[in-house]
């Protein structure tokens, strides 16, 4: 089902220095699959991460949050899928902290310096036990087996890489990704994990999580609904002959930064492509606006709606429906005689109403397509913003509809 | 298709005294069809409305705005399907305006005193000269006449009727309602109108507008797109023999006010049982929020999430969503650990996981009705809010992403 997308291919997913990915099969939910995924890192590394705004948090994201700010060095990450440990309360959070316990043993590291990921079903016990009893069992995996251990729903796995001169020196920055809702049919999650061997100080990397975040992961939508585990980190190992970064000012710190955000943003699309039932990958572009914060609520308005993505998925160029969701996008004083609206590169409306030029034929033709963009001109200032989604259709309602198993 | 809802029986809808009900056939859209109503209102009426915010709100509801504020009495509504004269800029401002001037040259009126109402397809010119055409062949009609005659993709015309002694003396209340999603594959909007014959006083009658607005068709959501075109309509005819309602201290003030909350909620969740596809009517109660916004903050977010949809779809007792759509409802400093969730009687979830009691037969037999209520209970305050929804089938696909006929 999955929009011109394609499995990770490993030999464009280098190793990366002072990265050490591997994976074990902790029988979580599916016999005869890689289910635990451990990465260490050595030392010297910086790590960041944002989290989900759920008030229902999972158990691992607590965990994370307070590690990272304990001012210790992280130097494991532990994910397993199967079960998100979500909605779990005071013993969730005990078996997330016991499975931190034994990463840390079996590294003579602290506690704290391991951080905890779950995903897969909500509500029930983590199986804290195999997952610590398949320890001993992990085995060395490539970026592509790492991109495979920590899938849910996903039916393709997601992995990107870039590499670039910083310095003159050789630079990678690599990265993996699952989710395909943004909750499952009961599978909850969108983890993202991105790693580069370039070296960059803490305020730095924390700044670029965010702006990076920003427009990626925090750019797509598939349901519009926000997972209890969303977690998005990034590490620099700082294991590569280029120098520090530690200005804005230096051409590096820019081109790190593109880096970053062409891996993020492809991993992010990846999971809208994959995203549940998706036949069509829809980009969200909104100019013109006063603020970018009014861009991305027309842009999340028109992504959101069910019955734009319902058009979507039918082919159908249902402009009312475009127009519907800007009006009710909550700009409180926009102007619609000023806006105008196309598709692809066609002028669909303008001046409140349907462009004189239009023809329906012109408008059948990007509809038929597979990868659409949506542009709106607000008209009303400089700012912009871009989101991603995917249709709705029958397909979303089967996954969402069949009975956990 | 529509859960437990049946078509008005025209007995139970007893003529209302100062209102004039008139239906013609104008062939707007399809023929055979009555497709224009004109409700005259005699002399010392007083009428509110309340109106749609999406910033594409269609000509008609413009007009309105600007007919209630002139200051003069509305003496007729005309309300046309088929078409929804939404996304027409100038020119559907145009042919608004001239209905509404055959309509008041028919009645020897003021073009201000007409307010007009339209429904249907969005961004297609209005067919004015077939309704002006219709008007000399408008025929008597009942309420129930009057609920068919504005029906778009509703699989059944909506009525409701209260009579109620104020003052020993009988008094009625009446209404008629249209929708059956927030917008239709291509048609918009929700009406409502609802009338009676008891007298009150224009600042009383437009608080009781936005106080019942609130309680009934501001409380639903099919799947949470807001039309072009909404309208709700209160008319007081002040033709019974009961006095007038100048008080919020009269007993008679509430007494009226229960009546019409009870007609609209009535007409309201009519809309929600004829939601498109629906197969179960969902009520969402929310007790023990800081404000009531924050409880219908809480509401919507479970009413309106698409895997909270398909859940109640498959009949599928899954908790984890329920969670997760409270979790971002956007209620910052909720405190998860003290809220519970019942399924009708059934705790399901406290103190931040499932509760230790409940059993997934005990929720499954709960999903297996047609009509069940989610109870969120979030122990932080005394205020609460309510929501009708359905749920999320294969059909709201089908129906929405069917070509346009």
């Amino acid at each position: 089902m999955a929009v011109n997308l394609n499995p990770p291919q490993a030999d464009l997913l280098p190793p990366l220095a002072g990265v050490e990915l591997l994976v074990a099969e902790a029988g979580i939910k599916t016999p005869g699959r890689k289910d635990v995924l451990v990465v260490r890192l050595d030392k010297g590394n910086t790590v960041a991460g944002v989290f989900t705004r759920n008030r229902f948090c999972a158990a691992p994201v607590q965990l994370c949050q307070e590690h990272l700010a304990a001012g210790v060095q992280i130097r494991a990450l532990v994910v397993n899928t199967g079960n998100a440990n979500a909605g779990t309360g005071v013993d969730g959070r005990q078996r997330a902290l016991r499975v931190c316990q034994a990463v840390a043993a079996q590294s003579g590291l602290e506690t704290e310096q391991v951080l905890p990921f779950s995903t897969g079903v909500i509500l029930e016990p983590l199986p804290a036990d195999k997952i610590i009893t398949a320890l001993p069992t992990l085995r060395s995996a490539s970026w592509a087996d790492a991109a495979q251990a920590i899938m849910t729903t996903d039916t393709i796995a997601k992995a990107a890489s870039r590499t670039l001169l910083l310095d003159g020196q050789p630079v990678t920055v690599t990265g993996i990704a699952k989710g395909s809702g943004m909750i499952h049919p009961n599978m909850a999650t969108m983890l993202g994990f991105v790693a580069t061997d370039a070296a960059i100080t803490r305020p730095l990397l924390n700044q670029l999580l965010r702006e990076v975040a920003d427009l990626s992961f925090n750019s797509i939508t598939v349901d519009g609904d926000t997972s209890t585990n969303d977690s998005f980190i990034l590490i620099s190992t700082g294991k590569s002959q280029a120098g520090l970064i530690d200005s804005v000012e230096q051409p590096a710190y820019q081109q790190l930064r593109q880096a970053l955000l062409a891996v993020s943003i492809e991993l992010a699309q990846a999971i809208v492509r994959d995203g549940e039932g998706a036949t069509k990958f829809i980009t969200v572009e909104v100019n013109g606006g006063r603020s970018v914060a009014e861009c991305k609520d027309v842009a999340y308005a028109i992504a959101r709606s069910p019955l734009v993505k319902t058009a979507f998925f039918a082919s159908d160029p249902n402009l009312g429906r475009l127009l519907a969701a800007i009006g009710y996008a909550g700009v409180a004083d926009l102007d619609v005689d000023r806006l105008s609206l196309y598709l692809d590169d066609v002028l669909v409306a303008c001046n409140g109403g349907r462009s004189p030029d239009y023809r329906e034929e012109q408008g059948q033709a990007v509809m038929n397509q597979s990868e659409i963009t949506v542009r709106v001109e607000l008209g009303r200032g400089a700012a912009s913003a871009r989101v991603w989604t995917c249709d709705f259709s029958y397909e979303y309602v089967r996954i969402n509809a069949d009975y956990r198993s």
